[in-house]
């Protein structure tokens, strides 16, 4: 049996879905006062995660986020075969340091905002295909190193327009496999598999905006979701949520002008991890979370267990990434966008006995 | 049948090889000086290949290979069905950049200069699973733009100690697919396949040198090189070449002694990208080349040509990549290395009505 079927020109749908085993997710003291704050793992209240610098903070949050998913599989670290994992910093520091002190077989990605989805992707290809039994995927994002990588110097105080995101202090990480977690996931009755996806593309509608950047993001997601709904030949009633990871209230409302143009109409299933996880009212967030982590910490500590108890059957998750580095914004070039699509469904875990290949899909009807 | 055996705790052995449709070179002028100047695509006597800025640089040269690859496979760019790139610069703009206009599904990678070893062995692991016909992997430096990135602005005129290498102004582009190519390989009587990939750790020993890179990779190097020969039960003696990407002088001396320490005699087979691309006598290049291009267009330029023509039956390739940026430097981290393999072997192209995915090895005896 092939691993995938090919559909469009740029999505997969599994033969047999991958399962997510664990999921866990770390944040900062900011992402522990919003509206998710009962939902994440851990809430650290030193943003220095006990280090001497922002880098070497979110390197040991992103460890620790990583040894807390392996942990909830019931696995140890050798258990794991290969690690896809990424992060905003310049030559990925973040991810280089934190997991290099596990020793594990590592693929180091750069999509932005958007690696969760481009580390699910390419991390549910190889468990598909055989790969590997348990794969790590993790990602994360660190308010101060954000700021310093891409902005300007903490310490000027700098003003901030209200098309602006605030960086998530946070991390994500899951355990995906070819067969049904040890444990139910996370106690729940059932658990989240990936089924398909759709491999994003870069769009560049020349916006040169970097304090804007639900804006520069939008045409991405849009072509994204436009493709996944194609290529699967669904529309957004086939989803009980289609999920983009940073685009913010700026970026929302250009991405349901854009997908309306092609047709579709997202509005009553779209959500907004950069929406999801801080109360911009009272946050002062303005224009919503954003932040590899962002998107990341949502899927583990809301996204999934939500899809694990069944809740939602089927979930397209759309983290999205803007392209650019201070070189090239200060040289004048634009921001493309990029996002990958992974569709999520509910999935009754097997019993003990059955084949752990044989997922049990209780599709959306 | 499944599409690889895992081998030991990182190795995969392909079930059918993965085969390199076409490769492609573009280089800078010092390049063009070298050893391997009769066989580069293209020398480009301007460094700013015509554009503004160094990065506009680096992304028109990879774009221009990339599509001078896709062109010798005898494609179109919509026959890419993805694209795995990446190269040295903060938030790997060279290849966000460079690949975006071609509106192709697209991962971006970060492994350093071992790169090309990340993105072959994420594509072959693709190609060999079905996910696509042809998947193009690409990679590329610019010794202006690395400069930039890492060390002093080129106007200072910094001296270099002797253990530096010169970054590469260069690129290297592979399409490779489960079916043989439609041209035999540059007009060679056979090709070159993927056969197995030992997928790369990070190893740090702790070396704080960003002027001596072939220290800080050599580690890497030999973990991955004895992972290679342990897990599928090789030694030296089964490979032609085993060729590094860019360690030097200094990072070939310490591979030598390591693997001794392992019980590995390497130095019989062993080549090194960055001691082939220039004559460090002659042309002041002091301990070799590096950067992603370097691998990659040495790859390109004379490994696979090499392998195509039967010189070669079977070469172990072996990217070599120094994880650092300039904060983590700069805040006294040290420089890890990783280092990911790729098995490369000589095949023969089957005639036009064979079975496409039937690949007849000439195995080393």
């Amino acid at each position: 049996m092939k691993p995938g079927n090919l559909l469009g020109t740029s999505s997969i749908s599994f033969s047999r879905p991958v399962y997510i085993e664990s999921a866990a997710s770390v944040v900062g003291q900011k992402e522990g006062e919003g509206p998710l704050k009962d939902k994440f793992d851990r809430i650290c209240q030193d943003s220095l995660f006990g280090m001497d610098t922002w880098e070497e903070a979110e390197s040991s949050m992103q460890k620790e986020t990583a040894s807390l998913a392996i942990e909830k599989a019931g696995l140890a670290i050798q258990d794991i075969r290969m690690v896809f994992a990424g992060d905003l910093l310049a030559q990925t520091i973040a991810s280089s340091f934190g997991i290099a002190e596990m020793g594990l077989p590592y693929y180091g990605l750069y999509g932005a905002c958007s690696t969760m989805g481009e580390s699910l992707s390419l991390g549910s290809m190889c468990a598909a295909a055989g790969y590997g039994s348990h794969i790590l995927c993790a990602t994360s994002s660190h308010f101060a190193t954000a700021e310093k990588e891409f902005r300007y110097p903490l310490g000027y105080g700098s003003q901030r327009p209200l098309s602006a995101t605030w960086t998530v202090t946070g991390s994500g990480a899951c355990v995906i496999g070819p067969a049904a977690p040890k444990n139910n996931f996370g106690g729940q009755k059932g658990c989240a598999v990936i089924t398909g996806i759709t491999t994003g593309r870069i769009v560049d509608f020349g916006f040169r905006d970097s304090l804007n950047m639900g804006g520069c993001m939008a045409p991405a997601a849009c072509d994204t979701i436009c493709r996944n709904f194609r290529d699967f030949g669904r529309t957004a009633q086939d989803y009980d949520a289609v999920i983009t990871g940073d685009l913010g209230e700026i970026g929302q409302k250009i991405l349901f002008d854009l997908t309306s143009e092609e047709g579709f109409d997202i509005r009553e299933v779209h959500q907004d991890c950069g929406l999801l996880i801080y109360d911009n009212k009272t946050q002062d967030t303005h224009s919503g979370g954003s932040g590899c982590g962002c998107a990341a910490a949502v899927l583990a500590a809301h996204i999934l267990p939500e899809i694990a108890a069944g809740n939602w059957k089927r979930v397209l998750f759309v983290p999205t990434g803007a392209m650019l580095s201070k070189v090239s914004y200060n040289e004048g070039a634009s921001v493309p966008g990029i996002a990958h699509g992974i569709v999520l469904e509910h999935s009754i875990v097997p019993p003990k006995n059955s084949p752990a290949s044989a997922a049990h899909l209780s599709g959306k009807s």
